[in-house]
Parts: structure tokens; C-alpha cells; sequence
């Protein structure tokens, strides 16, 4: 990403996710999603592969998962781990984003493609999430336990902040996130 | 499938992973399947539309979940209710496949085509656990959360339950999948 400006790969995003929600995503093409963004069509496939690609700028998530994981310290509990690189993700990559995401979950939410395609992401994270944890030293059925929880802990964070109209930001709603899961839970 | 008798399915089942097991998936067709079991290609495709099938014959499982969920009687807390499912679908019908369901998951590990349909059925479950608790009154982001406990549960507890040399039986590796996540999820 860093070899192009984000400036125009935001400019393609925003205007390729005002366009499928105009006009729908089947409807929508890259020439028309060029011209609204004022650059040309081959900047648009320096960006992006085709126009599905669009939404899945965060393809990067499973590998700063696993970054973080093989980064952090020794001894340092799942949980702890976890809660860290979410509050992290949180502030760096989904917080400045809330407007673009919630346009994109309409149109994810619409179109079956892309929905398959947001439950491979999901894979993707889950499988880099119990990678890092075999990794680390802890037991296969742990790093798998751990990795369901965290991927349970973002989606319906992620689903309460977007539908959040009071907009509280995303740290708030991974704690209630938690929480529900702590209380689900419960014996 | 009441329709056609079991043992055939069962027989055309047991072959088939024999088979696979033995070749790989790749390399086993449908006509070396149907002699190993001793019936014709159209039985085979009475009970399979084609040897993928052959892996997914609990695909009536999200309709299960579906099912006792709708049936149980109000006011029970959730996971009160995904336990007793659980426990349900442990009895009938994963103890009794023990042997093929272990055959199965090494085929399934080694074939990208197999994961990824192995993928779609946790998806389908989730599906129809967040949608029964949606029905019964939940709040959604309740049913959610309870819904990717539920795959995570089974998930854990399946694999604990199909590597195990002692092969306890799947309700104790459900009591033990539980025991992982509340661990886990601790403060």
C-alpha cells in the first residue's frame, strides 16, 4: 500500500461504495466507478483486482494478527493478548473508517458473493489467530478455543459499533462484546 | 433418506472413504466407489449428487438446530439450550460415526475443496443457531454471540473428540470444550 498515494485508493473506495449503494453492486461498474473518481482505469487495477475488492481493503487483518501475536512477550495470557491487538486494530484501522464500513456492510449484507467472501475473511482470521497461538507454546484445542472467541468478539462488535447510532467508538462496544460472551457463558 | 435404506448409504459411505483414504480424494471416482460398495452408479447418486456429498451427510444439522430451538419451551436460558442440542446430536448421530468421522477429517484436512465446504457448514450452522435465538426473542447481538459459541464448541469439542486415543466419549470433550472457553474468556 505504501507505494501509492491512500488518498486516491480511498478516493476509489468511496466512490465505488457510493456508487453500489446507488445503483447496486451487479449494476455498478469499474469505468463508471473510474469516473467518479477522477482517475484513470488502470489506476483502479493498481489498487484493487476488480471492483469486489473494494471491501476487502482489510485482507491485511489475519497477518497484522499474526504479527502481533509473534511479537508480543512471553507469558502474556490469550485474553490479554487478544483484547490489546483488538483495541490496536480498533484505533488504527477500523475507527477511522466507520463511515466507509458502514456503507460496505449494506452492501456485503445485499449481495451473497461478497457475504462468502466476508466468511473467508473471517476464516482467514481465525486461522491466523490459532497459528500464532500454536505458536506460542499453547495447546492446539486452546489457540483453536481462543481463535473462535476472538472471531466472535469482532464480528458482533463490529455489527454493534456500525449499527450504533449514538456512534460510541469501537473500544466501547468490544468491552460490551465481552461481556456478552462472558454472560453467555455463565453456568 | 427414509426413503432409501440406510445400510446402503452407510455402505456407499464406508467405501467411499476407504477409498479416498487409500487414492486421495482426488483420484477416486464415482464408478470405483459404486463397485467397493457393491451398488449401481444410481444409487450412488440416489443418495449423493456427487462424491464431495459424501463427506456432508450432516448437512441436516443446522435444520436440527433449527428445529430444537424452535420446540423448546420459552424462558430457557441459551446455553442451557445449545447444551442439551449438543448432547442430543452427540447421542444420534456423531458417537455412532465415530469411526467414519475420523476417516472423514483426514481426507477433509488434506483437500482444499473439502475445507472449504467444511467451512460453509459452520457458517450454515451459525446461520440457524442466530437465527433460531432471533425467533425465540433474543436480542440479536445476544444470538450472535451465542451462535459463534455454539461453532466454536462443537468445533473444539469434535476435534478433541475424534483425535482422542482413549476415545472418551463426545460429551465428555463437550463438558471439556466448555470448561476451554469459560477458561479462556476469565477475567
Amino acid at each position: 500500500m505504501a507505494r501509492w498515494a491512500p488518498d486516491t485508493r480511498q478516493r476509489l473506495r468511496s466512490a465505488a461504495l457510493e456508487l453500489f449503494a446507488e445503483r447496486g453492486f451487479q449494476a455498478t461498474t469499474v469505468p463508471e466507478i473510474v469516473e467518479r473518481a477522477g482517475v484513470t482505469r488502470r489506476t483502479f487495477f493498481r489498487h484493487f483486482s476488480d471492483k469486489r475488492e473494494v471491501f476487502f481493503g482489510d485482507d491485511e487483518i489475519p497477518a497484522l494478527a499474526a504479527r502481533m501475536l509473534a511479537e508480543a512477550p512471553a507469558g502474556v495470557p490469550p485474553l490479554t493478548l487478544v483484547a490489546a491487538g483488538l483495541r490496536t486494530l480498533a484505533a488504527e484501522r477500523f475507527e477511522p473508517q466507520r463511515t466507509e464500513m458502514r456503507a460496505a456492510r449494506r452492501v456485503i449484507e445485499a449481495e451473497p458473493a461478497l457475504r462468502e467472501r466476508d466468511l473467508r475473511k473471517q476464516a482467514d482470521l481465525h486461522a491466523a489467530v490459532e497459528a500464532g497461538f500454536v505458536a506460542r507454546g499453547e495447546d492446539p484445542l486452546v489457540a483453536e478455543t481462543v481463535a473462535g472467541i476472538t472471531v466472535t468478539w469482532v464480528q458482533t462488535a463490529l455489527r454493534a459499533w456500525l449499527a450504533d447510532p449514538a456512534a460510541a467508538p469501537l473500544t466501547e462496544h468490544l468491552d460490551a462484546a465481552l461481556e456478552r460472551m462472558r454472560v453467555a457463558l455463565a453456568p
